[in-house]
């Protein structure tokens, strides 16, 4: 017998990402973001959201581009502060001696040193109450070569990404390698 | 310098949900998605995004109500057989011998034996291309007893979720305590 916790935003794993944009300016901006997900297969794309009274939002909306750079576990503490600080106080890339990299495909900026980042441009933006969510297709993923594998794909046990926990409010890594999807014709 | 990897539907950690809905007579159906995430605190939202040739699809169209069942682990094959088999050919509830139960709050059912749950009400459905996206209001999550810490929150090493890899198709377990969130005024 299940015991309710109430309506709670309880979903596990919660990713930890960290999403980059300009200012009107052209200042770079990033912040950690953890209600997200990919979202459709063709085109592919992520959804992420935002609240409306972040830094981040005009910029997403003005330039209508972000990207995802996905930091590594040992990296916790950067992404951490990234969530914390506000892009309309300090150059948040600076403070955390972090290079921005202009995308290839999209008006915003990537996190160089972090190893895995996506460019994206807005395709929708949905209006659901504290937070909005911005629909972005994925031009393009770029990787650090130190994650893929041989055979070109990337390792998850070399990126090492964290795993957000919404009620505990912690970070967790990457476990062991449970098994193959898709292979499973019947239920074990 | 980050190597280009193409347009892929690549974000890590990815999760693995067994989405439940009723059908038209009334007979539960339950499918994997791995396409979802948090995308609002307030009111609690959850997103997953499915294709419409899934016998899901319909399900919860028709019922406005969808449920997120997670499971642990070691009940990985099981998940990975909901995402094969499809609900118009079989009663995959009964094959993979778990029970499905009426949600309290929404019409629609979730997975007994897995041992977290979320009851969602459909708010939205947003066409993005071969994947539709279903925003659905947490009306209510429920917990097996066994996954709670002391202090009555999911403890995510007792629940053992599973994490998909998109590109090398694998699950993975999830690892050791990394830090606490919210917790860096400086980046460390």
């Amino acid at each position: 017998m299940k015991k309710s916790l109430g309506a709670k935003t309880l979903l596990f794993p919660t990713p930890v990402l960290a999403v980059g944009s300009y200012d009107k300016e052209g200042r770079p901006n990033v912040m950690t973001a953890a209600w997200a997900g990919i979202c459709c297969s063709q085109p592919p794309c992520v959804a992420v959201s935002l609240r409306k009274a972040t830094y981040s939002y005009a910029n997403i909306v003005l330039r209508n581009a972000f990207t995802i750079s996905i930091p590594s576990q040992e990296q916790w503490r950067k992404a951490d502060f990234f969530g914390l600080a506000s892009g309309s106080l300090m150059d948040k890339f600076a403070k955390a001696g972090l290079t921005p990299v202009r995308g290839a495909f999209v008006d915003a900026p990537y996190v160089e040193e972090f190893p895995l980042a996506l460019e994206c441009r807005l395709l929708q933006t949905i209006e659901l109450g504290l937070h909005t969510q911005f629909v972005g297709e994925i031009l393009d993923v770029k990787a650090d070569p130190s994650i893929l594998s041989d055979s070109g794909l990337v390792d998850i046990q070399k990126l090492k990404p964290l795993v957000f926990t919404p009620d505990t409010q912690a970070y967790h890594g990457i476990g062991e390698f449970i098994g193959r999807a898709f292979t499973s014709s019947t239920p074990g």
